[in-house]
């Protein structure tokens, strides 16, 4: 099929195709190859902001205001809803969507939701997609939203300039569950519903934290990318309050700061390398996977090698050795 | 390092050698590997239960229960619990083992949770090793229970002979969710908490589900390697209380059934075989990670393609296709 119409559209602006084009490139790889290849010189104005935070931390409300503040300054704005844990589309993010729908004309916000449908990873490389989507359409803020369960939103956020974690007073242990993966790669700390009682504990536990690890920089066993953009930037801490807008101006200061920060330093093209080397990764994985699917199923050798497992003469492990020397030989 | 001694100990049935072993296999994959290699012989013997359901659905009683007649039964029992969304080891699921833990001996029943601390998909890698440990181990029947949130279910459950999936009245759409990927795996649906209002209404929802599939047969797109262990076999469906035990007897002979439905049939040597298949896919998917990490960490040629992605004369997706011709020559 010929995409170059509805490219032409979706370069002029128009929503509907928008829309469809991430139908399309959600949904199957070798479309999403066509068309990203299309329009990836058209990308890169956008600036991503990835949002995370635990349920109950106000996350619905901290991205209406924000997104109040972003139309008055004329922006326009795609918001792309990310849940892994959902096998299907929309669930708990839906609800959001829709409650976030009600204060906005369509004009000059884009809303998507998208669940884990498909393999593990692909959740990752079809956000990645969509946000060059967005991108090209003409979203001048691209904001990545996930439920914050984990490794998952680490995959998610290698893709946004400036992350944002979202935390609440009193909430207990969040800061413990933080730590694990999300820490490493969030830019600005916001204590939301900061008229709740702890908020300034909240803040003093976060710089606690942060002073405790005063040797901050990505711990490579964890990221396998060395994803170095945060090197020498020390994560932001702010509270504010949702409902009433109090701080966001600050908010939106220290943003703007950790932007400067990627641009001053020429982070931001360590951060552009690393991005790309993530999605080449998920794309090979993915290329790969289907490689050695096909292998699996119907190469007479490795026909072989499975019946020999199944005799418990050879085990999975050197198997796969096997078939990495096959690979070579092949591909 | 030599594993040998360890490996003779737990063929000997050594306990902590066993707890040794697995967490050595889950931190690394070099090791688990090594001792795979020296194991895998010994595995084979157990049989492989899968659980799910949702929260709420009563897994740790309906699974205590089952264990007390496995052990009246004079079987070795080995538990695994698998929290894919839990970036720590504990978690939920940790409150449970201690639950459970405080009704058996640990002579007859092994209890392991594990949590998803590293990259995606290496869960499903070091659930499959941990089985066969506690195979090897002799472990008569292991249980895998998971926390029933969609794919990462289905890639862990793709190990079990039998899996049993847990709903309870009137938890509303839980069968709706159930349907996105489970549904095509599950050999036994357990209503559990039959005492309560609605048990036999769920059960006819689920006969009529099962009705309304009635070309019940695996989803090739869904699952990618063609897993066809319950060709031909109609899910059960039992009403049971995990309270009381009541309807376990029938539980039980239904999952005989099932086990003797895969032997009989020769389904089971299918099944095998795609075990295989799917364990050395996510072997593979590690080993090939790694190396396209190195590649894309110092090769001359890739950092070439990666400033013309940069530079836009390059798309990720044709950066992908030109390293996997590299691929191809070197290995």
């Amino acid at each position: 099929m010929d995409y170059s119409g509805l490219i032409e559209k979706l370069l002029e602006g128009n929503t509907r195709t928008a829309a469809r084009l991430i139908t399309l490139v959600e949904n199957n790889i070798d479309v999403a190859e066509k068309i990203i290849n299309s329009i990836y010189k058209n990308t890169g104005n956008a600036y991503i902001l990835g949002i995370t935070g635990a349920p109950g931390t106000g996350k619905s409300t901290f991205i209406s205001t924000l997104i109040k503040i972003f139309i008055d300054q004329g922006k326009k704005i795609g918001i792309i809803c990310v849940d892994p844990t959902s096998p299907l589309t929309g669930g708990a993010l839906l609800g959001d969507r829709i409650r976030m729908k009600e204060h906005f004309s369509l004009e000059n916000v884009f809303i998507r939701s998208m669940a884990n449908r498909g393999q593990l990873g692909g959740l990752a490389r079809a956000t990645d997609d969509t946000i060059k989507i967005l991108d090209a359409y003409g979203c001048d803020i691209i904001i990545v939203e996930t439920v914050g369960v984990g490794q998952s939103d680490v995959d998610i956020f290698k893709s946004a300039h400036t992350v944002v974690v979202l935390l609440v007073p009193g909430l207990g242990d969040d800061i413990q569950t933080i730590k694990a993966g999300i820490m490493e790669i969030t830019d600005v700390f916001v204590v939301n519903k900061m008229d709740l009682d702890g908020a300034d504990r909240k803040v003093a536990d976060l710089m606690q934290m942060l002073e405790l690890n005063k040797t901050y920089k990505y711990d490579s066993e964890k990221i396998p990318i060395d994803f170095a953009k945060m090197k020498d930037w020390t994560p932001e801490i702010i509270k504010v309050n949702s409902r009433t807008g109090e701080n966001f101006d600050i908010l939106l200061d220290k943003i703007s700061k950790h932007k400067e920060f990627l641009e001053k330093t020429g982070t931001i093209s360590n951060y552009l390398k690393n991005r790309i080397k993530t999605e080449t990764l998920q794309i090979l994985k993915h290329k790969l996977t289907k490689k050695i699917e096909e292998l699996l199923h119907s190469n007479e050798v490795v026909e072989k090698y499975i019946n020999e497992v199944m005799e418990k003469s050879l085990d999975p492990y050197s198997m796969a050795n096997l078939i990495i020397k096959m690979l070579e030989k092949k591909f």
